[in-house]
């Protein structure tokens, strides 16, 4: 450890659920995360609209509304906006100028991803987003490198929280469909636009990222064949229960065609899965990912694959890995 | 991609179940490996005991008995023949000669592993091990990476697939448990000296290699408290099928002692769980390990914790990742 050498400088921007708390972590586990680096990592500054409201936690000095001069000034970019632009301009900033990048922005990696893993290359720099897709479930990790010796074959999982809040609200208390949802945007489970969650566009984003990674195949949002939740009815639910099964919303993806042309089939879509199935058994807003491969067989992951400490988990590892590498 | 770079050599030492299929992967996947890493990845050799005996899908020009001058001539040294001698001197051999080092030797690891990282320091070598702890499953990756950014409060798991067959027999099908013990054996699902298994030993080799890594404190075999299951009793499963619980054979390790003094407490001992408890649920051979971080909740990794093929898939993604410091 040397805690004299030159500190990695950091810079959030955005400062929302998951922006506040990689801040906030940042700040209470410097002296942890300087013994793990072998040199400190400064949060050089929180990019945010409004500097003039109070967040707890946060020095205000830290607080600056100049993000274009927070970028320039940081060897890790940590973009926690959302949406996008500007998120995506300020990533390419912070290429342009050498500074490794790390986003937990799952609808801008699905549409844009491949142009930024271009551009990061091109400028010799790291794009990490292990955050993007199921938060603390370190899914991104098993596939590009737990599995980079194997040959996987699918992948398949519940992947939004908020819709298998509503499915299992139904299957398992007996409330009707509609209440259900009602009660999911009563609790603050569902975004701003439901039709995000309900239309399955959420676990689309997720699992084309997934299959990317996994395959090495440049797949798009327009290569998934989405069908969400809202076409559901009680009818649907009472037919599953009577055969004994549960409805979950999946999203899966798998090889198919040869092996010397390669295609990946990528689906989201409500499916009546009998009750001792792996993913039958997600409860409440649990995410739940199956990835087969020819060697290792199923793995299982499962945990929180949602909430703002919980993505920042995996937001912390990706500057760690991100500041080895300045 | 440039194919035509030097190869990276490869030494696989032992043909065992794991040993064998490491290498025959290495052959038939050579095309995939060479794409993965930007150079090709050779297999120069395969140190065995007997190099008369067939081994289908091996070369046996690829055969030899000379261990030692197999070694010096490989750039990545993947020790499976298992035990403590000679593998160790055989790994040392690689360290002090610069190669990079894998292994699944998990007694030696949990044993002597603290030397061998020293070792490994000293020579600016690495020395990855994913697959000595519960095979394909990415334990070690998870508890060391994607977790590098929170603090890990506590790990425990079902990580022994033989006396997990027993039990689960026993809970399930309700076989005797000295019926169950011995159909096990039958089955090959016992070690040759079952005590490794029964005795907890095999478990309490894993929970020692993952509180090391997840806490990075010196622990060893004797920081464990170890209780088998070989004292079970029929009567103990009848009190627990009678409570509506489960007998698992449960690894633990949390923390303890205060910020100041870091304590590891590790523990390998049956437990009566919930029918519905994550361990519980854990059939025949499964493997389950949960990991509770401060950040990330509790992850759960669930799948096949044996097996020559699978622990092969654990191996191959430490050698490319061994290849790239080549």
């Amino acid at each position: 450890m040397n805690a004299a050498a030159r500190p990695v400088r950091v810079a959030v921007l955005g400062a929302g659920t998951v922006g506040a708390a990689v801040a906030r972590l940042l700040l209470t586990r410097a002296d942890l995360y300087t013994e793990r680096l072998g040199r400190p990592l400064e949060l050089v500054g929180v990019a945010v609209r409004d500097v003039t409201k109070p967040r707890e936690g946060l020095d205000p000095e830290l607080l600056t509304q100049d993000t274009a001069g927070l970028v320039a000034r940081a060897d890790v970019v940590v973009e926690l906006m959302g949406g996008l632009q500007p998120a995506r301009g300020l990533i390419e900033q912070a290429m342009r100028a050498g500074a490794q990048v790390v986003t937990a922005n799952k609808q801008l990696i699905a549409r844009e991803g491949l142009e930024l893993e271009v551009l990061a290359a091109e400028c010799g720099v790291g794009l990490d987003y292990e955050a993007a897709v199921m938060a603390a479930i370190p899914v991104m990790a098993v596939v590009r490198e737990a599995l980079a010796g194997d040959v996987i074959r699918s992948i398949s999982g519940v992947v939004n929280g908020s819709t298998n809040y509503i499915l299992d609200l139904v299957a398992r208390k007996g409330v009707s469909f509609d209440e259900a949802v009602r009660r999911a945007g009563d609790l603050g489970y569902l975004e701003a636009d439901p039709s995000e969650d309900l239309e399955g566009l959420d676990s689309a984003a997720k699992i084309v990222i997934l299959a990317r990674t996994a395959w090495g195949i440049p797949v798009t949002l327009a290569d998934v064949r989405v069908q969400g939740i809202t076409g559901l009815t009680d009818i649907d639910f009472h037919n599953a229960t009577g055969m004994g099964k549960v409805i979950k919303l999946v999203a899966s993806a798998w090889r198919s065609g040869t092996s010397q042309r390669p295609r990946v089939e990528i689906a989201v879509r409500p499916v009546a899965l009998p009750q001792d199935d792996a993913l039958a058994l997600a409860r409440e807003g649990a995410n739940v990912v199956i990835i087969d491969a020819e060697s290792a067989g199923p793995l299982r992951l499962q945990g929180a694959g949602a909430g703002g400490e919980e993505t920042a988990s995996a937001v912390l590892a990706d500057i760690l890995r991100a500041a080895r590498r300045v």
